[in-house]
């Protein structure tokens, strides 16, 4: 017998009509998980837990009953019985009569309560168990978050003409920052792995003018903290032929718009179990200038950078202010940007690039970059940094390439802000940091 | 002005209509790089590329001559000109009257003629200039293949039930295989780049059912063949409840017809120039058992593999008997499969899993998993394994897992066979290999 998933039985009960008035009288089969058992006198009802949520089975024959004991959670089953209408089941419909087959017993009980609305682990036993932890509804649910959120990136970018790239993780030079980077043995040789794909996203601006790119990024960050990861998934989008960074802020706006669209389309369920406050994201995002912001947040104006704090009071500015969560903060001064940068040719102190801030938090680092290949040897030199390691990226450079700007977004920087996770652990499916690397 | 992409001048030629019957009388403008230049008598054609095509660009007038004459190739340029039609210019168009604005000169000539239809070089230098090599029109349409692929397989399995992951790269033990493992130094322990996320894909199967997943994995491959890369894309599926195998060559099926759909709809002007030849995908691919494909290529019964001249013969039998250019060999003998295969309950010597050949050569291996954790006990030892490196994977297994199988294809060899190129390294935008870390 064909298998049903647990949602579907609620639209098979609704879908009574005058050609099927009982639809629910004939048998289904469902698999899944014994998610939990409970025991009263005279029945027991197992709830299993499949792909698509949950489903309550009834069970009151006394062979099935004897069979259920036996059942640990997490026991994997095929059931074929009768649905029934029941309006405080979950979907509105339980399964009675059932007959179960057995398909896979576990060794052991699980070391997390899975049942349970909540892990009440803490973090560390969570992470440490997560091939079975993950399986809580609330896990599946924070990562078909994430997963929707991947779709919405790449399907609005792929309609604006982007082409999505695959670029190297194993690089031959440590460039960029030089800090925080793995080395890696290449047949003797020494390897890096790449901290983002930005030169190659750059590089490959000449060759498809728009292009995105979804992968796992590296970083040897040597600080256990609650937002940082030594591997995590970056968005990362370039485009060409831009008058400045204002044109990459439309496209991020819509990128934005496009994953908020996604997990509310695709994520539903979970978005509703996690009691995820979704943004409205503005036709126009609001744009300050760096200056403005410190202004705002009444620190000196020789200051270089933004503070956490003032991070925060800005967010509460826009909302109240502009009633966006969303606010990019534009012409971050050039000494503490990377040497692509391009400056602010009316006063070159700032810089044409931004950040965008989300409820408290920078979500985003963007901008102009420079395009001349003139420019780029003087930034190096300016930078105190050799041109060699640099040579393929300054080839594109050398032979044209247009103003082009672009943006990365850190995945789990945007999931945690979205379901309001302390941490960014609690949003990968296997986190890496300095003191974890399994399972 | 707003600009307009090459592509689209064909379209705005065709546009004329009663309200609007000279649509090609207004100035339009397009931006691109100098893609050739063609000086005759008493004009110059400009050939402009940008990331939709080309459109040639007729230059009389005396002083953009001039200007013309000093543009290189691969300077980026807008221009603003009147559209004209021409059935013997690319698209039917051509501009003329045009105004040029130079946005980036080039500081060089490219190493490589971009402007002839296919790049002279040899694939060294080819991948040695791969920042500007990869601009040329050939080039740019094998890596459209290549994403419309990708973008192809996620919708087929996205539409499925399954759901897009993101397993570490970084992973703790050197498990699988051991061999051609990349290490790195990993906060001064050792660390292990991923050759595959088989054994997460399968933890995450007890957690969401079905998962897909598109990222990079890494070989320390030593050898220098035209079909082996040291970094490539993987394309993996596993999805739990099957029956055995053979769902999963259903599911299989599906995903190359979607890929081969995608690729039709999305890379229609690529595939066109590069002259692919997209597969028909039959219904139901053609299976049959290893000892039958031993017994159609005349080798000795108690061969444990299929040479590469097997394969091929294979192919061309599938053709001739069932015209198909797909072939699944299902039930190759244990000895020759990793511990995690599920053997064929009637006769353990062979295995429940499969390789899929296309046009002679292996695409894809799959097939059934073990799903309980006493057989994998069993299995490792009998592998001569030691069971703690796999202490989270076996986590999954204790604590029940239903029976489930899945495959991985190669994106690189995948395009390869679409576009008939006879190395991998020409499909990959940067590839690595033993000799090759730069650009």
């Amino acid at each position: 017998m064909q298998r049903v998933l647990a949602a579907e039985l609620a639209e098979l009960a609704a879908r009574a009509s005058d050609a099927d008035p009982h639809p629910t009288q004939r048998p289904v089969r469902v698999a899944g998980w014994v998610h939990r058992r409970r025991s009263l006198a005279t029945v027991t009802f197992v709830v299993l837990r499949d792909r698509s949520g949950l489903v309550q089975i009834v069970v009151k024959d006394s062979a099935a009953l004897a069979q259920v004991q036996a059942l640990g959670e997490e026991s994997v089953v095929s059931v074929t019985a009768l649905p029934s209408p029941n309006p405080s089941a979950p979907g509105g419909v339980e399964l009675v009569e059932p007959e179960f087959e057995v398909l896979s017993e576990p060794d052991q009980s699980p070391p997390v309560e899975l049942w349970r609305p909540r892990l009440t682990a803490g973090l560390a036993s969570v992470l440490d168990n997560a091939p079975v932890a993950l399986r809580h509804p609330r896990s599946v649910a924070t990562w078909q978050v994430a997963a929707a959120s991947m779709q919405g990136f790449r399907r609005t970018l792929g309609a604006a003409g982007f082409t999505e790239v695959a670029t190297p993780r194993l690089v031959g030079a440590s460039t960029e920052s030089g800090a925080n980077v793995f080395t890696v043995d290449y047949f003797g040789k020494q390897a890096y792995l790449a901290q983002s794909p930005q030169l190659y996203k750059q590089i490959l601006v000449g060759v498809f003018e728009r292009v995105f790119e979804v992968g796992p990024v590296f970083r040897a960050e040597p600080h256990d903290t609650a937002r940082h990861l030594a591997e995590y998934v970056s968005l990362d989008a370039e485009l060409g032929f831009i008058a400045d960074h204002r044109d990459v802020i439309v496209v991020l706006r819509d990128v934005i718009a496009g994953m908020v669209a996604a997990v509310a389309e695709e994520a539903q369920t979970a978005s509703a179990l996690l009691e995820v406050r979704l943004p409205v994201v503005p036709d126009d995002i609001p744009v300050i200038h760096f200056s403005e912001a410190l202004r705002i947040v009444g620190a000196p104006d020789d200051e270089p950078d933004l503070a956490p704090a003032h991070e925060r009071a800005l967010s509460e500015w826009a909302i109240e202010r502009h009633g966006s969560e969303f606010l990019a903060v534009e012409g971050y001064p050039m000494v503490k940007r990377p040497f692509y940068t391009h400056p602010d040719p009316d006063d070159p102190r700032w810089s044409k690039s931004f950040d965008l801030l989300f409820r408290g938090l920078e979500l985003t680092t963007g901008g102009q970059r420079l395009h001349r290949y003139a420019d780029y040897l003087t930034a190096l030199r300016a930078s105190g940094q050799p041109a060699d390691p640099y040579q393929g990226y300054l080839q594109a450079f050398r032979h044209g390439m247009p103003p082009h700007g672009g943006f990365a977004i850190g995945l789990e920087r945007w999931v945690a802000r979205l379901i309001d996770a302390a941490n960014v652990r609690a949003v990968r499916l296997f986190p890496r940091d300095v003191n974890r690397l399994f399972p």
